[in-house]
């Protein structure tokens, strides 16, 4: 069995793994740049490995990270999400070397990774994608022949993009000829990679994803859909499981889609495979992630499985623990991505030091977080500083419960999300249970919330007045 | 329905009324003496009142209470546990105010609070109790001749006691002797009234007890058992759901039971009949408590049904949500109660100033606390501070978690029952999942832990010891 693993990775997705080694009895190793020396992962880790001075660059680092694995006596390594986690190269170095990589292998990485790849593995499986490129774009014109054949809007992205970066809707030729450049440059900065390619735009679909898990014997299973159609300039910001917009035949033809495709690919360990669900209730393959994700804690709460622990088992070429028919769903889960962000001033990062934070607790709340009273956030990262996860048998409870929580939750020093989630969870047609990723832009009246006084203050308030009412 | 309510209560169980309050839409209203005018159930209540200078008299009086639900514009009433919570004129005073009482009726709570009364119910019911009295004891002499009649070891009780006081093990007649004006001192003080008496005493049985929810309707369920056998003098420290040393038979058959003993004497909202199991495997009737326990957690984690939210539905005259066959248990869920008490210094009590406070979190972790960091816990009230609930699908994996998630959570300022609980959960009688009211009796070893170093220390040691090494 797998005895130490080094987290590549940083700040809660990096404390969620170190949790998940503890329960194993699996040694942690975690590293860190100087930005980070106070962080909570490296607090949590059995040990802890400074790699350099610049705050971001020891993270990209993959030679370096598994020379560190290697040296500190690691058997395995888990990427986590973001930084090299969707790099094939860590994968392959791991390989080399003789450190497990906790994921799929370098070659599903990649073919994954390229979504032009992605496609045409997906067509040939019969699974459904939108009408679009089946090569990388030769230049513009191309782009606008087959723009004008499929019809507008389209979808130009960035063939090695991913995580919502890299895309450009385009209504118009003009607006694609406009767009065209602009994606390729794009798409060569973020992704060291200039090559494009254009699908058919599905206006205001909804997102519905599917985790899968396969082990290296062959099995695969799904582990039921997320709904993350609540986002923000393709950000995800509030993600639900299971949808409380799909039937369950719809539940049960898009998991079985999903583990359909996971098979084709061979693919090994957890992975979550993103459709859109347009307004004719036809679903289509959007991309594969070859990681786990941001939102994978909405369904450990709805299955009761730990999806890290699982990844763990698999590198380590354990058999699932689980059959299909196994697996069951309870309740509602829904995630608040919590980010130092103000979204009043457009949603600008809000970094600094915070100077008090009370996390909430009571039934059916978890959070996955890297914060604490007096640490300071750093501005070089993601602005996520936290994940709450509430869950409930119901949907209207799961609703009452996210604004319940989102109250108790006191983050004072940086400003927060929390706020305009509560505005969301008040809105009518999210409580409805109908939204779809037009959603955000379809409510621009949501940014105008007051931000409340805390409860203790107009407590003590109005305790006052009717206390001299009283006579007490 | 229900618009306010007066939690009648103070610390971690007000706090988890007004979280259900909240998710209700119902307005909450606190009370606090002035030692708690900093405590979180007071920041975290729409409205909240002080009620008096003397740290306790005011959660005791019951008619000041009520006239303040009734100034304040409450509906209904809440009394938590503890406090005045079995004391039926409370229940009493609110119906004669037009106040609803949220919990059983005064009678009911009268006949279940007389453990004579209590055992002549069951008895009629046809529920097993254990040899005894049938009534109370005249003076001493009564008792040694009836404990001749039953053989020790006997129990003397309180009559009017629980939660584990006013009660002497007796293992021989001279025992017997010098206990009973003990026991009847005890009992004048702690309840108010002498009366004791006899039971045969069932040597190191496993306490499990059933949570029951009735309705005005006639309708009554059971939510399962939980295991409440670790416990120290008679006071639980960790409670478990389900019971891992249950057979499925017997986990209906007990079921069954608690619902015909609660049937039998009309009981209307939440309640728990516990039972004694002995190592014939016989169930034998303890006692029923009228009230929500500190312990109902693990039941809502196994369960997912929120029993405070169902305790308010029926207080407002609704019809239970669920049938028998529609309640499900998931998993493990166990409870650790987190005591602000020095466990190698006779776990004395250790009030005082919380330095700084880190919530767990994470995969299948829920917090019931009332402390924060810079909170200082007053010396007047029960020693606890926070219950942290875990949850995994199988008894192994709640084992692991517990211990991860009791590491994660960090006290300073005051000493705590943590590091106790991780020894408990290292011992393997433990982990075997046998054990019983002795266990904590039989291992006075695992109060001799170290203090470990908090992980954070290690880790950067062992980093600064191994960069040396790799030339980092």
């Amino acid at each position: 069995m797998i005895k130490k693993i080094l987290v590549a990775n940083r700040g809660e997705i990096a404390v969620r793994i170190i949790r998940a080694c503890r329960e194993l009895g699996i040694r942690s190793v975690a590293i860190y740049t100087d930005a980070d020396r106070h962080a909570l992962h490296v607090k949590k880790a059995d040990e802890a490995y400074n790699i350099g001075s610049d705050p971001v660059v020891g993270y990209l680092n993959a030679h370096n990270i598994v020379n560190l694995a290697v040296a500190s006596g690691c058997d395995a390594l888990h990427p986590g999400y973001g930084f090299l986690s969707e790099n094939p190269v860590l994968a392959e170095v791991c390989g080399r070397r003789g450190i497990k990589f906790i994921g799929p292998s370098p070659a599903v990485i990649r073919q994954m990774g390229d979504k032009i790849q992605a496609r045409q593995a997906m067509i040939k499986a019969g699974i459904p994608v939108t009408p679009g490129s089946d090569h990388n774009l030769e230049d513009v014109e191309e782009a606008r022949a087959l723009a004008n054949k499929i019809g507008y809007p389209v979808m130009l992205k960035a063939t090695n993009g991913g995580g919502g970066r890299g895309i450009r809707r385009c209504d118009s030729e003009d607006d694609l000829l406009k767009n065209y450049e602009r994606v390729v440059s794009e798409a060569s900065k973020a992704f060291g990679k200039p090559e494009v390619f254009i699908e058919k735009c599905v206006v205001n679909p909804k997102h519905i994803e599917v985790q899968v898990i396969g082990d290296s014997h062959g099995n695969c299973i799904h582990l039921f859909e997320r709904d993350c159609s609540i986002q923000r300039r393709n950000q995800k910001l509030i993600e639900i499981a299971p949808s409380p917009q799909l039937s369950e035949a719809q539940r049960e033809y898009i998991g079985k889609l999903a583990v359909r495709a996971a098979k084709a690919v061979g693919y090994v360990n957890a992975g979550t495979v993103e459709f859109l669900l347009d307004h004719d209730n036809q679903f289509y393959f959007m991309e594969m992630n070859t990681r786990l994700q941001v939102e994978h804690c909405v369904t450990e709460t709805i299955t009761g499985i730990d999806i890290v622990q699982e990844q763990i088992r698999i590198a380590d070429g354990q058999p699932l623990q689980y059959k299909q028919d196994e697996i069951h769903h309870r309740g509602y889960a829904m995630e608040f991505r919590i980010n130092a962000e103000d979204p009043q001033n457009g949603f600008l990062p809000s970094f600094g030091r915070i100077t008090r934070y009370y996390a909430p607790g009571g039934p059916g709340v978890r959070v996955d977080g890297a914060m604490y009273t007096g640490y300071t956030i750093p501005p070089y990262y993601d602005s996520m500083c936290a994940k709450l996860i509430v869950w409930a048998l119901d949907w209207h409870s799961v609703v009452e419960r996210g604004l319940r929580s989102l109250d108790d939750m006191l983050v004072y020093g940086v400003k927060t999300t929390i706020p305009y989630y509560k505005e969301i969870l008040r809105n009518d047609e999210f409580r409805s249970g109908r939204f779809n990723t037009g959603f955000v832009e379809a409510h621009p009246e949501l940014i105008n919330y007051h931000v409340r006084r805390p409860p203790e203050l107009t407590a003590a308030a109005i305790a006052a007045a009717l206390a001299a009412h009283l006579g007490m």
